[in-house]
């Protein structure tokens, strides 16, 4: 039987071409392995229109991993961040800060609106220890769009230092050094650029990096030491991700041949459109006004009925061969539907028909 | 053309069947992963005959992660650890534990020697500040085999806790808790269990993981947390490398189908025997003395000869199909030849031709 549709924001459906590319072994010190680096590292870059002036960090690891690494080693130990969360990522940024020892503070816009940059002026201008902002781009708890712009503005108008964790949105929603100033943007191998699990990465501007030695909390999760091997050497620190990164090669070629970052979001926005129009049409309610929501993954409201149980609706659809989400969420009962990954109108057709398919058989009558 | 050979310790050469199994995409929340995740845990525990008292803890990124994991988590933030040196891996340990702000006394025994069990005794004696011992039992940079029973023995006579960063030696080597006192013992995928880079794993006794809330000093790292999160729900605490993990699995397969860990050290025995003798008939030298070679990788001396040139030697025995490795020591010129990964006597003697080649290509006639 064929694979499941994954409608999952990573892990995620990836193509064949990408998971035939781990049919190689490398040897982690050989030249050919060591282009391969290099040339990811300089793809990843370009993404952003990064130019001479920021570097990629891959990381071993999930994306948390890359993450913890960046706020542990672009922060000065007695530097202050100040974290803007409206769901589980940005809390999740704040509590790591406070586990690594640095001061933290949070500007909470609960799960249900966008971070408002007016509030973040403020919050910049009562607090002058602030040394460090960071933001969520997607918030994947919910699929919110955060105005990465304004925000991005509010905080160089500052004078601080802005981190962006853009793991659900780097690849497909817009990102670039030449409109926006951020000191680094992570993100993994496993969301948009839809390769599989297992390295993250950091676009970091390369004068904070040369800045940053010896203030890493952590060996395996020292940016500064990894970047400066891998500048040295052309080698990883320690032993690399091989299969995943030849796999994330040939998923950047794919993303290329498809046009690029501006067709990958137009695919993931049909994806998104075309869902949220199929569930509205079975009587299910998307949980994101418009406006806030990122063609990335669709929160969707729990029927309000008696015989709505996840797990069953879970169970039903997968016997379809479609694997949907839980809800992330603590102020509603919800389930969550990924845009992204190697799926098109045909598959969200599946998953549409695989939740009809579902109700039907729970007895839900919307 | 096929892929060269690795004789490299990691990441080596695996099975095509093993990296087969990586044609596949799972959801990391849905139940058959987590079934693999279950049984990885448990097949992993069981080669060290862990029974009810160890538990497995598996996770994301290389080997290192998962050393430093293992003495952030299991250390309480005041105690101190006795760090058994000889060679780069036995130094990583110490550096890293000296990062993380924890107490750290190196015994060092130079490159040359085994761990001495007497030694470690006294220092045991003499600061009874110590509360953890580190030791490596196959030193990989080398390939020196510790005596880990003895060096366990005199650790648990003097009341204190061993890790074992077995990451070389797992799957090969002995051993058992059944006959080996230890807290931890750390290892991953890509060596003797001949994986796919991308994961560690950390066998620890329970009771010690029971104690180690809130001591460790990263989010990431932190194995008692990644412990309860998948104790309590089946799942990772963040994206699993599924592919690794599929692939591991699979390798696991073929370690039980090739005679288990009894079976593979007889294989990579052969190899390292056939390696040394065939080298020896080239007028190379194998730089350990046969009782202190673990018969995982083996160090050579590079030729005293005018025209010895380490990058070309590389580039010769590559044309050939046959990685290398560099040397790792201070003290010596040398380079290095794995005996893991799958392969065996034939794979040998191609690398023991393209060397002679090589030697030959390069006017070196010893
Ligand atoms: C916005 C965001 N940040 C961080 C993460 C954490 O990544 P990982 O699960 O790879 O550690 C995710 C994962 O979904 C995410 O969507
Ligand atoms: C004994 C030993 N410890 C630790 C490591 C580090 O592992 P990694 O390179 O996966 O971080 C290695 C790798 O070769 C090793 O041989």
């Amino acid at each position: 039987m064929r694979d499941a549709l994954l409608l999952t924001p990573g892990p995620l459906t990836t193509s064949l071409a990408t998971k035939t590319a781990m049919l190689h072994d490398w040897g982690s010190w050989d030249s050919n392995f060591n282009a391969l680096t290099a040339s990811l590292r300089q793809r990843l870059v370009a993404l952003i229109d990064g130019g001479e002036h920021y570097t990629c960090v891959p990381l071993q690891g999930s994306g948390t991993f890359a993450v913890e690494a960046a706020i542990g080693t672009l922060m000065p130990r007695d530097g202050k961040l100040l974290c803007l969360v409206n769901g589980a990522y940005g809390k999740r940024i704040a509590q790591l800060t406070e586990i690594i020892g640095r001061q933290v503070s949070v500007l909470d816009f609960g799960e249900t609106a966008a971070v408002d940059p007016a509030r973040v002026a403020e919050a910049l201008v009562s607090d002058p220890q602030i040394t460090h902002v960071a933001v969520v781009y997607c918030e994947t708890s919910t699929g919110i769009l955060n105005p990465i712009t304004a925000i991005s503005e509010v905080v160089a108008a500052a004078g601080k230092k802005l981190i962006i964790d853009a793991m659900s949105a780097f690849g497909a929603l817009p990102l670039s050094a030449n409109n926006l100033d951020f000191d680094a943007v992570i993100a993994s191998s496993n969301k948009c650029l839809e390769g599989v699990p297992g390295m993250g990465f950091v676009l970091c501007k390369t004068a904070a990096l040369e800045q940053a030695s010896g203030q890493a909390h952590s060996l395996s999760l020292d940016l500064y030491q990894q970047w400066r091997y891998m500048e040295q050497t052309g080698q990883w620190r320690y032993t690399p991700p091989t299969h995943v990164m030849a796999a994330l090669m040939v998923a950047l070629d794919q993303f290329d041949a498809e046009g690029g970052r501006v067709a990958r979001l137009a695919r993931y926005s049909a994806n998104c459109q075309t869902l949220i129009q199929g569930l509205q049409e079975q009587g299910l309610q998307s949980f994101l006004p418009e406006e806030l929501q990122a063609p990335i993954i669709v929160t969707v409201h729990a029927p309000a009925h008696p015989n709505w149980n996840f797990s069953e609706f879970y169970q039903l659809t997968k016997e379809r061969g479609v694997i949907l989400y839980p809800g992330k969420l603590t102020s509603a009962e919800t389930f969550r539907i990924g845009c992204i990954g190697a799926l098109g109108q045909a598959e969200m057709q599946i998953a549409l028909d695989a939740i009809a398919h579902a109700l039907k058989k729970m007895d839900i009558c919307l």
